[in-house]
């Protein structure tokens, strides 16, 4: 990875507001310095923060990237909270894709030039104006694909094409069930569905969503309701692929929704983000109390259990030639306009927490995309989307509040 | 399934020899009545003897088969030893596949005419001179496959097809580990590993077998050996497919040599069979002591665990259609000369204690049959494989004993 100090981790937040508020709607401004979001420690939306940091620069085989747009993912939720396996040291500046133009090349860096247009994966450190990542997570954007569009795609896309075709083995006739449906990997998963012939896709989404996403998904499931008994109610004898971003008594749940030689995978765990701060749901917890599987119970039932995590793939187990192998066969689909990313909202850097907070609440349909070049929308006296309150360490509601209606909803 | 009177069940040991005796040699002796293999009850050797039942008629859909040769399958030693889940109520006759000449056809039965040649699968009483059973368990048989081929085909073929490529996802460059290389399923594995390009197959066996085997199997494992060590030091990050009969502890051990992405299958727990009679490991033991998987270490992990049950699959889940559909690809395969069913020895009705105390001793290369026309070998007064003994309760040795090279080979 790129040397990145963290210059500005010990002042005061009223010092890094001002430093930030400097440079804002100016990518270009101070060329030793950008601006970057940070996370000052584990916790809440007040753990977050604009700040200016050194300009990185490439080490050997990473390419330099002038960021245009990054995506935010459920999982840098998780990473505010703490909420992963051995998370790393704080301060950090959050984000693991990206899109821009690269701007350096690192020695032996080959394979792209100065000024293409490439999207990016970045072990961290996305979330700033400019980003430097190995040359093996980028990927030349197609001529027709905007930058939004490019910050969506990697995550998403890569996620649900490994999970139904690497992972499962999707084919003519079957059916899916995908949790949030109408989120970034719902939706790569819908729109992937749709690429094979016969394919059934079952998808929870909060009901205020299905006129939306109605394209993409044969059978609606709302999110409040018991989706076991709906799928059954339509699918008597299940479905064929569970993608689970839920975790914890889902398991036993998904498993039993399957069809013989059908495949369950876990890819998330969304229900460990239950409140705002780490205190509420733990990682470690978690690992306790999620369902163990016999494996003599799979034997009988003729079922398969599997878990994924692109991230994992990517950065500890170092398989980024299997990702690139299937990026290739996305940005084809893409070219032959059987899939494009749905972007729900652009955000400014500044305007992080509100983001964050909408896809907590699931008010999202869609990628949520931080547009580098974006200048934060001015905050009116009323507005109750003023994050100061939501960033105090209370314990918040949970699940859909409503609170989505009164977020800032910015295209 | 047919109707099948057991009406021999309750004569004593000598009467029943007797019965059996009297038909030695003549499938066709009394057309009222045939031969069969019996289990009286759970336990060792000495619960099975040949002897009459009522001829069987076919139901509505059913076929009427006269059957040639039977396959002798590891899953018989768990069902004589009640080992199984659910085990059926005794006296029964086993097996589960057979080969033969179809002999009649019940109301609705289509696709097949009287004389045909077939291959099929029985849910029990396999191992009889004449079965019924549904028409859609029932597979045309190529020209060029003798009856003792076909009836090694079916279990062991469509069992590592569909582990190979509709549980797991075989392709080009991967790498399998295959327990018991030698057995039936093992050969299975290898020459199927052998249709795709560059794949590298691991097999455990014992190191009298390594010959016979070599052509199918990449790099050997001995069976005494410690497997994971083994594999590591040829292939440090592991294989992509592991392929598990032998349970317990094996399942930490299989997931823990997969390469990301990788699937661990458990296909059957030849390790519940440790001795010779139903006391020294039961089914419900095995369910709790086998290790479970935690959902999040799959996830951390990318990996896939599995499990198949090719009898499961067939007769509690329904999935006649799919094995019928794989079934179409392997004699294609086979039509294509790519695949060949290896036949270990052949044996009599009568000797059916002998073969299986041959495959409990892994002493076999390929796959026992029962040969319904064949004549017993005489034994001679001092051939140690005599079988009163054996028959006794008493726990036996575990594992390999060297009895294997006392087994009569009979080709």
């Amino acid at each position: 990875m790129a040397s990145e100090g963290l210059d500005k981790s010990e002042e005061t937040d009223h010092m890094i507001e001002k430093d930030a508020a400097k440079d804002r709607g100016s990518g270009l401004g101070d060329t030793k310095e950008i601006r970057a979001v940070f996370l000052s420690g584990f916790g809440g939306l007040n753990k977050l923060r604009v700040a200016r940091k050194a300009m990185p620069e490439p080490l050997e085989g990473e390419l330099k990237i002038r960021v245009k747009a990054c995506g935010l993912n459920f999982i840098d939720l998780m990473v505010r909270q703490g909420n992963i396996d051995n998370p790393p040291k704080t301060p950090l500046v959050p984000g693991f894709e990206c899109s821009g133009i690269v701007e350096g090349l690192g020695d032996g860096a080959k394979g792209f030039e100065i000024g293409d247009r490439v999207m990016a994966f970045v072990n961290y450190s996305a979330w700033g104006e400019v980003v430097c990542t190995p040359v093996e997570f980028v990927y030349p954007m197609p001529d027709d694909m905007g930058f939004a569009e490019a910050a969506a795609f990697p995550m998403n896309f890569v996620t649900a094409y490994m999970m139904l075709f690497e992972v499962a083995n999707l084919r003519q006739g079957m059916s899916v069930l995908v949790h949030s449906a109408g989120g970034g990997v719902g939706q790569a998963v819908a729109q992937l569905c749709s690429t094979i012939p016969d394919v059934t896709v079952f998808g929870t989404a909060s009901s205020f969503k299905h006129e939306a996403i109605k394209d993409t998904i044969t059978h609606f499931i709302d999110r409040n309701a018991d989706y076991v008994q709906d799928v059954k109610r339509i699918s008597p004898e299940g479905v064929d692929i569970v993608l689970d971003c839920l975790c914890g008594e889902n398991t036993g749940k998904g498993l039993g929704l399957l069809k013989p030689l059908g495949t369950y995978i876990l890819y998330g765990s969304s229900n460990m983000v239950t409140g705002e701060t780490k205190s509420f749901f733990s990682f470690a917890k978690s690992w306790w109390q999620v369902e163990k599987v016999n494996p003599i119970k799979l034997y009988e039932e003729n079922k398969v259990i599997a878990g994924f995590s692109l991230l994992n793939l990517l950065f500890k187990q170092n398989r980024g030639d299997k990702v690139k192998a299937v990026m290739d066969k996305l940005i084809s689909l893409f070219n032959q306009k059987k899939i494009k990313p749905l972007v729900d909202s652009l955000w400014a850097l500044e305007e992080v927490k509100e983001a964050m907070q909408r896809i907590h609440d699931r008010g999202n349909i869609g990628k949520l995309i931080l547009d580098v070049e974006k200048t934060p929308t001015p905050l009116m006296a009323s507005d109750s989307t003023e994050t100061s309150e939501a960033g105090e360490e209370e314990e918040d509601h949970e699940g859909d509040n409503g609170n989505k209606e009164r977020m800032p909803f910015i295209q």
